[in-house]
């Protein structure tokens, strides 16, 4: 307890936020002109104006608007940014990406992790979920970092085999879930139905139902992936999942492009969330995903960036203003996917993506403090008007970039501030992700 | 004369940008991994490595990466952003558009032109033509700011008829061309051939050509508009400008969404150069622009944003990366546009659709000194790889933003450093557009 300077009773908690405007997410499209947050420990535990509080540590947020951390429902943890760029899908895959896959080691994914998780510290993003290789050398970054991750190791069968094994993701969920203060959890990861054997994809349910986590694959992402299950199994992705076991609310599916109307029917019978990744079914030519049906019909859906492979950057504000763009496309009508429900989806729809929807995903009293400040003073997110004109989603959404993030708080801790990165050493990490990164292309033959 | 620590002779210029990395433009796809550039008054007089040049003034290019200044081929400049988003587009016209075209002022247009300059200076773009209300208000902003503007006062007959008059273009032209040591240029301004009538085409066509300067115009943006001018006139909008004498090399078609195979050919042979506009063509509905096929003709073709109100922001870096997702969504080709073309249309394509590719739109020799310099320290602009693995184009191109440009030189001056504008009052302005901005829209009744 403190006294303030009316005489006033004040509790201290760990970290004050003063006098931001702030959009909490709680209820959709709400702003809050000036409020301050207050938080002890990793939880936030107030939210009002002239709260009755001290801080340890206060943070000035005039000029400023907070949101909760946003969630990034879909990425691979990659090395390689920019290399061999604009070749027809199937020339890119066997020439670059499958020599790349096979070449990694743990040493080229603490590297990657170490970039990638910068890169999302410093863009506002403050849980991911990653779906790629050597996850141990991953969370061991996310430890550090002081972000929230899931791994889930890609299980590949087929056609290079290069991927982790179902046995070492037990082997994982036992070491590693729950480390991290809680903040890293271990997933089932199962690449997609075509690269994936059926059995795989079995084993791989009962996996995560013995040990109540999630399951996350690639569904539906192409059209030549329908025709290749097509052809194979006579079934299309969707009816394989189904016929697998895998259709359930523990199934968190990326992509899911090349879905009937049907399978959408089915997708949301069975509880499967979905993660939607605009930039990179465009630069992968793979198509418009029909997210307006998917949220007609209340399946929860999240936001993605991919990999830097097939996007370029960690972006998620990218990601919002590009779903309500494809939409307005599709529709034809400008008022299509309006920007709160965007900045829903990159936060709240995310998070329960992920099951993470009473942790995070929104500034409530009792969640965990995932907290970013973006700095309103950049031209660009001019002007700031008040009242019945609030025009502060529409900025965040249609105008702001993750460089407009000021300060990056996860699970209570700061991690930037003053866009200065706390927890990882950016500049040491730079030379050793530009030598590492040179040294996987060399063992890679490229 | 001086002399270097080897004592060679060294000639003096005015500022000499070392060791940086540079993608010149001067032939499509071309990167050097470290030059120098020398740069006198207002133009570029070498390029290359260890330059014999001492300079006045001297910037160390190292980790960064030096790029024409960015070329904005449509824009208009405006004082409101994110206000009342996400209605049908009729709606947003007639209840917020029409309400505050009526009431700009110039005062308004001053704020507006502040705020719009500071934002393209920040994000890389040196040179840009407005199409909007009271440019003389804009051009002086610009005398200031230092960017190099073409402005093409709107004239609009219905259904409003808010807008400014041929007549004063006339003036405009003889009070303001060539000023700001020739870096502001006056064009004819046409709204579009469904709100301007035949004779008004007809005599900006003349007046342009009378004062040897462009005629700029929308032109096919929308179904609607095609739908409109056919019940009105029995043509589509290019038959309508070919028929009124608009259909010249002097002309810049911004968006062209709406338009037949037969109608490109027209545009081609006629010389006309277009400005595409991705991110604005996608927030309103307007479609997809068949940009593949314009540049499989060798049509000029030109990148904008289009105003604060339909894009959000003035970022060219978003522009080009959306331009290339997009064709590849309609070509579903992994390799359609390739970075390095969205980049010739930023820089070349856009120069070419403002008449100046003589003098900007590269870094060679002889040209305007339009220079601005990325930082490549920024995590996701990680891992720089070097000789034949070189990834600057599509670092540049699918994950940089304009907040990567650390510095901005216009005409040989630098009005960015170390991302501070040297030339605009920012703090100042900030306040100032906040409160003309809140004051328009009371005055336009919202």
């Amino acid at each position: 307890m403190a006294l303030n300077r009316d005489g006033m009773e004040r509790k201290t908690v760990d970290l004050l936020l003063r006098d931001c405007a702030a959009i909490p997410m709680d209820q959709l499209g709400r702003v809050l002109e000036r409020v301050d947050i207050a938080i002890d420990g990793d939880r936030i535990v107030a939210l009002g104006q002239d709260l009755p509080y001290v801080g340890r540590q206060t943070l000035d947020g005039r000029d400023h608007v907070a949101l909760p951390g946003l969630v990034n429902a879909h990425m691979h943890e990659c090395l390689t940014r920019g290399l061999c760029e604009d070749r027809e899908l199937s020339r890119w895959l066997t020439e670059i990406c499958f020599p790349l896959d096979a070449a990694y080691t743990p040493a080229d994914i603490t590297a990657a992790a170490g970039m990638n998780q910068l890169e999302m510290i410093r863009s506002g993003t403050t849980t991911f979920i990653d779906i790629y290789r050597h996850p141990a050398a991953a969370a061991a970054v996310t430890e550090q970092s002081g972000l929230r991750g899931i791994f889930s190791p890609q299980v590949i069968d087929e056609p290079t085999g290069v991927g982790e094994a179902l046995a070492d993701t037990e082997n994982l969920i036992q070491a590693w879930h729950g480390r991290g203060s809680g903040r890293i959890h271990i997933w089932v990861g199962l690449h997609a139905p075509y690269s994936c054997h059926p059995e795989s994809f079995t084993q791989g349910s009962e996996l995560a139902q013995k040990y109540g986590v999630g399951l996350h694959t690639h569904l539906a992402e192409t059209r030549w992936e329908v025709e290749t299950l097509q052809a194979r199994y006579g079934m299309t992705p969707v009816q394989c999942l189904e016929r697998w076991g895998c259709l359930t609310s523990r199934t968190l599916a990326a992509h899911c492009v090349q879905v009937q109307p049907e399978e959408i029917d089915l997708l949301q019978a069975k509880g499967v969330r979905i993660a939607h990744n605009p930039s990179s079914n465009l630069k992968l030519a793979s198509g418009i995903a029909p997210v307006l049906q998917w949220l007609r019909q209340g399946i929860p859906v999240g936001l993605g960036t991919d990999s830097i492979l097939s996007n370029n950057n960690l972006d998620l504000f990218e990601e919002m203003r590009l779903a309500v763009f494809l939409q307005r496309l599709t529709s034809g009508d400008g008022a299509a996917l309006p920007a709160e429900q965007a900045l829903w989806m990159a936060t709240r729809g995310s998070a329960a993506c992920l099951g993470l929807e009473q942790e995070i995903g929104s500034l409530e009293v009792g969640k965990k403090a995932d907290v970013i400040l973006l700095d309103l003073r950049a031209p660009h997110l001019w002007p700031r008007l008040q009242g019945s004109l609030n025009n502060l989603i529409a900025q965040v959404v249609y105008a702001a970039h993750g460089s407009d993030v000021s300060t990056t708080i996860c699970d209570g801790k700061i991690l930037m501030h003053n866009r200065q990165v706390l927890t990882l050493p950016e500049e040491e990490l730079r030379h050793q992700v530009g030598s590492q990164a040179t040294d996987l292309c060399r063992r890679a033959g490229l």
